[in-house]
């Protein structure tokens, strides 16, 4: 009996499923680059100083299977109750239809944020469709492509608000029926910029003279609704602002906030069929009168035209951004959520105006009974008018109704001590109202309340139209939505098809045995608010990965809270600016930052009320450490922190981390590490033992949460121990700053992704992905240097995960721009690097650890190949104004029709690297950004251009 | 307070979201076709004399937030052990990219059989494979693409070795150590055939030259392995078939079938990452040395070439198949197992030769270990040589040990009244060795049996490689998976893209909430044989579809094992004779059937030991009632059934229906009514009441489970009452027929599907979808015929729910082949309709309820300019050898090429119909089946085809 069995590990999910080159692969690889071994390449590429002593190791890592049943069993310790707890978050149904062909395909989840309009069409036109859905549902002109929650865009407005005021106040009015987490989020933004906040009653405490603009709860946190109209016409007689925070279903029943006159509307679509998931992520809204959506923050989306003058979609009005504005930019904005905005808008295609106006009149009335019987039951319940929550004095009977709501397997809201908050929504069954009921201690049957009466008054019922662009009264069979939605995505260009080597984007795998569980209803229907027993499955699972995500960085503590990076980096500011004010030192507001970071870490900086002062960049882009001393000595005694990224946005391991952080320490400064390039450190070095003392993670990069099509993000922060008394708090009393977000774990439902990719990679896989990283761009340094040139490598010649391709030189030489050369790589069937950052003119290419040989390869190939096109042009064998790289993207429209080009269609379709038989060609030729920004329409188009999509 | 509510019910499943035309189109539709309102023109269509009395009613229909909860309600009544049950129902683990991308994904599920080749490259890549690694897996030289499961493949083998022994005898071994359910499902095929059985052991009581042919099982199900080399040179000597029913995963150790000689292999792929599902569905294989590969059963995928030369696959050999052979046939094998196998294949793909070895190693070595232990325990462990499974002696503790193994949650096999066998799989665990350790009363500690051997003899340990083709090499990062799997679906054409109006095929919604609980692990991973207190969830389901489908049928009985439909129509006539058998009219074998029928029909009937009388058709469609009579009485004496389909395979209502019952009833037959077109009578007309005594309902046409590219299907039998004691049984005693398949109940870890789709739809619903599908198919009717004859119609000029077109005349006028019309269908996004069936040069078109106005008029758009094109020929306006009828499918090789043809490439490719910028593109040009029957190969192509998808 002699059976041989090989060691092979099938269920290795590191090597086997996540790292894309295979062994073989690697050796080869290594040959090329010129390294000895894996280890010897990272030697020669990150600096002894800075790599990390001890190894991560947390023990064997799981199977793909082993990770299932270990998230399964700690969902089961989440309890998944009916929760009528309401202030934003609602039960809501996520049709099936768009479960299964958006939130579950990876077509749609792992897209990139579409800077690429001509391979983002489909997401595109699901965007304009929600923008085209909240203007109406608001009233107002026109909406973005969404926000992070209410909170922050209810802070957003309050910025914006500021900008467009021309009162001179720093007083800023809010609603005390704001909701709770609205208000924190609020005055922690405000605080720092030196505002004050007044929160009171709209109607008897808000003197309109006294302040740049006022948000109002639409409807109030506790219920009721009322018409702002006279509040709003007060605010503007003072040149003040309105804001209007309003419920989206709610308004298709009541008049608008732009019926009122407001200014500005925010509110989230949470309740259009995502689930609450402990808080997030879901899509914020912002809607503006037309007047001021050049002050508007956050993506745009607008219709423009192409090459052949075709409709096509893009992002509008860039230069508003802050990777634009950078000192001057008053918001931070970067990520949007565009996962959870397509499905909130497909919400509203799958029901149209009709069927949301159904569902809001069920809630409505279920609302209606419920009061109606607690009146029957003897309960004063308030308020007259209401949508969907109502109060009711309990006076001391509070916890015992409370406590036999619990028993009835639902959560009521505690309001001060005497009373209880209810609120219905689209999953509250009959049953769970006469649950409701027994919990208050009567038996009512819910026939009983057959003859409860609307509580809207006629003077705040909607009376306009809305959703009625043909797109929103399309036939709505499955079949039809099935279809609508695949062709969406048929347009676009993601992760299922093709590498993104986005650099700094961090474009990697997002394994399934990762996304799974966000579907599973013990992680998607647990409420933010709801008790902490039942919640203890999340609980574990934060304490866990904090504990990982502590390992990796070197930090002490680590805040879940903030739900993007760039909030990350605004928390992370926040806190080592509360640290400063703890040691009485105020005056410590100076921040430096080199001129090489990205936008939003200037932005940051100064929303935490930091003052920024740039540092310069050495040719090799270093850090001048030079300049930075002699800055930090300069702003000495004013020094509140630096901002540094590492590896350095320029994709180089500079050695000069360690000395930035020490000279900030001497001067008193705080340092804070940009986490957005972790993805070349996780294993190898810990910016806690750089010397940074906070850093944020995105887990959208490196901990696998998959981009959406641009957001949801997630940027937690850690710090060192000295700064975890002053990480933001939520709903805080001790001190510490405010909530950054609406919900106190940021996007909760999404954790399990990065979990579950700790859990199966483990400590030596994550080290193992970093090396891979590191190799696959140094294997397409090498393999592109003799046609580009490879900007900013280490003294070794090595870069980190991603490298910078100068293209500028082709631009002189052949007419050949960087975005030629980005139009040329879609026809290859791929998606552009980063373009023109940190450097103009330049590309910069990240291909993660989770891309193969093979994939790397057809890459180079399509690179050298348009090279060798700039070439042609440069010898005179390409006209420099007719030719593939100036015409591309190619279309099948430039295949069908007359072709006048003085190359062939094989030669215009069928670059090296584009596959044959399943060739990607994008739906519509170049976009024209200029038309679109000049001609600016952010709203569906007229149905004949919907001809198709709707056929 | 005076807010209005509408009625509009948001969770109407039936007509917002199954039925396709919205209220306002169906209005427009009944004005086209002329009907006063839906009622009329069902009145118009169906004959008053079979409406059936009373409405379908079960109270209200459920929404899908509902049915969801009720499918997870049901899903807790079902237990989910541990099974170490084996007996060809494994633990497996499938991969989570798998199940993403291809089981729950549309793309796949909602795909037809690939008779269309030009649209189905992609699936047909992924059979090949299965091919491939079954061919390289048994050591044979040609596999077929899936048959229903191990055990009917068994006896499909056998009767495959009846038709090509050269000996007489009608005598055929079987080898008491195949599966139970084996030698069952044998015997009942065996039986109406007059074959002979022996069931015993080869070594001992085989005697070759008195059988045709002997089927040995490899491992035996309680656990040995022994080389049946000598064994199978006997039954050579004496010109009698060798068949092997083998464990694929044993077979990546073992040495193979082919080697030791076999002609044929069958076995499962279920534990190739298929769920056991509670007994099913999964793949069957089957295997045959080449000499046999014309009489292999089943689909047969092949390579050939297309019209530009290039590469492309069809299904080959379809000359053997039952629908040409009809009353030659010796096998009703009409579906397939496709997406099952597809699974199975990408499993193997996804793992490669290596990782299956390294899988069925662990399994060995726990197995192994397993042995060890019990014999540590002082237990008698047989066989000595064994892959995964053991037989323990037990004597008088055979209760105590399952009973203690149940406490620890596994169930073991009992074996006799003594013994128990343990089979174990990829998913056993450490933990649960030492938890059946403890059943048997001992305390081992797992690393106690580190010292266990091997138990496969050097002998019989595999020495050849298999597959070595490089799709079993690619690289496997889930990163590639993902791509590769992507890119084989956006070749095919399926019902997420386009109506798929296939006549008799009913291609309808397969809705989303319908699909989600086939994955979850309280259906999927039910053992067929586990204790029935573990399936108290599927009892309650099957009892409560058997319920609704007897209410539906007007039947008093259902048996839900039949698996495919032509299965039911066996088990159906198999029912029918058993009651005359049980009546003593053993001369009862002769079957009338009309010459318009299925194929499927004869071939049936011949196994059911059926003589077939064919019947003639007149020439409105319907059975000629007095060719019917007079065949009737002169068989009177030995009458035993008839099988007619209604509505009639014309697609008409015939007049006739309840004169055929009478008189069969009359010369004391019994009526088999085929259910392929029961869409059309749900809710209408019950096939009870027009007087049939037995159906198949293909829950895969109207109960909404996905064709899944061909397969799984359900074929149910509803049976009159008298005939219920007759139904097949499984592991019976009382009489009844055997089995028919494998599992209990057939595949029944898919019947939640339609068990949904009843539940959402309610009697009321059903009903209005049979009354729309019979709308749309007579608006299709009335807006194409004056561009084609629409052949069969009822007195009052209707059609049922699908009608023929007649195309013959244009082959006259214009050399336009219906061939070309289905390939130019393609350029216009269309599947196309069922091809000459049932009658030559016609084409057969069944919109179904579930499609939309919206859809069918760009499908009628499309016939139209087909007809125009036509014309165009006709008149001399276009060329009619060189015109796009004729070159069509259009591809993207066409548009890049050289054009010279006389009409623009605008005409050729964007024809009335197609999208613009989300056109659908053939892979490959009209392929050539001609080529490809004459230069059969039907494993995987050499590497550099891959080149493309492997990139």
């Amino acid at each position: 009996m002699s059976v041989k069995f090989s060691a092979y590990d099938p269920y290795d999910f590191a090597n086997r499923r996540h790292i894309g080159p295979s062994p073989s692969e690697i050796a080869a690889m290594l040959d090329t680059v010129g390294a000895a071994s894996l280890d010897a390449l990272i030697d020669d590429t990150v600096p002894g100083a800075i790599r990390q002593k001890a190894p991560l190791a947390w023990g064997k890592p799981m199977s793909e299977r082993e990770v299932l049943d270990h998230l399964r069993q700690t969902a089961r310790q989440n309890k998944v109750m009916v929760s009528l707890l309401g202030q934003g978050y609602h039960g809501t149904i996520m049709p099936p239809v768009i479960q299964r062909t958006i939130l579950e395909n990876p077509a749609w989840y792992t897209a990139y944020t579409p800077y690429q309009p001509e391979i983002s069409q489909g997401r595109l036109e699901a965007l304009i469709n929600y923008q085209t859905m909240v203007a109406d549902l608001t009233g107002l002109d026109i909406a973005n492509a969404s926000l992070l929650d209410e909170a922050t865009a209810a802070a957003e407005a309050m910025a914006m608000a500021h900008r467009v005021s021309k009162s001179k106040s720093t007083t800023f009015f809010v609603d005390r029926a704001c909701h709770r987490q609205t208000i924190d989020v609020i005055r922690t933004r405000a605080e720092p910029l030196g505002w004050s906040l007044v929160v009171g009653d709209p109607f008897a405490d808000l003197d309109p003279a006294s302040v740049f603009g006022a948000v109002l709860q639409y409807p109030g946190t506790n219920g009721h609704v009322h018409d702002f109209t006279d509040v709003i016409a007060g605010l503007h007689a003072a040149q003040a602002i309105a804001i209007v925070a309003a419920d989206p279903l709610a308004l298709t029943l009541l008049k608008s906030p732009g019926e009122m006159g407001a200014d500005i509307a925010v509110g989230t679509t949470q309740r259009f069929g995502v689930p609450v998931g402990y808080g997030g992520p879901h899509a914020a809204y912002m809607a503006v009168r037309d007047a001021w959506k050049r002050s508007m923050p956050g993506r745009l989306v607008g219709v423009t035209v192409d090459a052949r003058g075709n409709r096509a979609y893009r992002l509008a009005l860039q230069t508003r951004e802050q990777h634009i504005r950078r000192e001057k930019a008053t918001s931070n904005i970067c990520t949007a959520q565009v996962l959870l905005a397509v499905i909130a808008s497909m919400y509203a295609v799958f029901h149209g105006p009709e069927g949301l106006r159904a569902i809001a009149g069920r809630v409505h009335m279920k609302a209606s009974r419920l009061a109606s019987g607690l009146k029957t039951l003897g309960f004063a319940v308030e308020p007259e008018a209401f949508f969907d929550t109502i109060t009711v004095a309990v006076g001391e009977r509070q916890n015992a109704i409370i406590g036999a709501a619990l028993g009835e397997g639902i959560n009521l809201r505690r309001v001060g001590d005497d009373r209880i908050g209810i609120t219905v929504d689209e999953l509250t069954r009959q049953a769970n109202l006469e649950a409701v009921w027994r919990a208050f201690g009567g038996t009512l049957h819910y026939d009983s309340t057959d003859g409860a009466e609307p509580a809207i008054p006629e003077a705040l019922a909607r009376t306009t139209p809305f959703l009625e662009h043909p797109i929103f009264h399309m036939n709505r069979a499955e079949t039809e939505m099935t279809r609508y939605i695949r062709r969406l995505s048929d347009k676009d260009l993601a992760l299922d098809r093709a590498m993104i080597p986005l650099g700094s984007c961090t474009m990697k795998l997002n394994a399934t045995a990762e996304m799974l569980a966000i579907s599973w209803p013990e992680y998607a229907d647990i409420h933010p608010f709801a008790p902490a027993d039942q919640a203890l499955g999340y609980k574990l699972m934060i304490d866990d990965l904090s504990d990982k995500l502590c390992q990796v960085t070197g930090y002490d503590s680590i805040s879940m809270q903030p739900n993007s990076g760039a909030q990350g980096e605004y928390a992370g500011l926040l806190t080592i600016r509360a640290w400063h004010l703890a040691r009485g030192d105020t005056q410590r507001t100076v921040c430096l930052i080199p001129t090489s970071a990205h936008g939003t870490n200037p932005a940051s900086a100064q929303m935490a009320g930091m003052t920024v002062v740039p540092v310069g960049t050495r040719p090799n882009g270093d850090v001048d450490l030079d300049d930075f001393r002699a800055k930090a000595e300069t702003h000495s005694a004013r020094l509140a922190a630096c901002m540094i990224t590492y590896p350095s946005t320029h994709g180089v391991f500079e050695e000069t981390a360690t000395e930035v952080c020490r000279i900030t320490h001497e001067h008193g400064g705080q340092v804070y590490l940009d986490g957005a390039n972790l993805n070349a450190l996780v294993g190898i070095a810990r910016p806690g033992d750089i010397g940074a003392d906070v850093s944020h993670l995105n887990l959208h990069k490196t901990f696998c949460i998959p981009h959406g099509g641009g957001g949801p993000g997630m940027g937690p922060i850690g710090v060192k121990a000295h700064l975890a008394p002053f990480l933001p708090g939520h709903f805080a009393t001790d001190g510490r700053p405010g909530a950054v977000s609406a919900a106190p774990y940021g996007s909760a439902s999404i954790l399990p992704i990065s979990w579950a990719y700790c859990l199966m990679m483990g400590g030596e896989g994550l080290t193992q992905a970093t090396k891979i990283a590191i190799l696959n761009a140094n294997y397409i340094a090498v393999r592109l240097k003799d046609a580009y040139d490879v900007l900013y490598t280490s003294a070794s010649g090595r870069v980190a995960h991603e490298c910078i391709l100068d293209t500028r030189p082709l631009a002189e030489s052949a007419g050949v721009s960087v975005d030629d050369i980005a139009k040329r790589l879609i026809d290859c069937g791929f998606h552009a690097p980063t373009m023109s950052w940190p450097v103009a003119g330049t590309l910069m290419i990240e291909p993660t650890e989770s891309e193969s040989k093979g994939e790397i390869d057809r890459f180079c190939s399509a690179m050298l190949a348009i090279r060798a096109e700039a070439q042609a042009i440069e010898d005179g064998h390409m006209d420099p104004l007719n030719n593939p790289l100036r015409n591309a993207p190619h279309t099948v429209e430039d295949l069908v029709g007359a072709w006048d080009r003085p190359y062939d269609r094989e030669t215009g379709c069928f670059p090296p690297g584009s596959f044959r038989t399943t060739k990607y060609f994008a739906p519509v030729n170049r976009v024209d950004n200029v038309y679109g920004d000049r001609n600016l329409v952010c709203s569906c188009p007229p149905m004949s251009d919907y001809a198709e999509a709707a056929e």
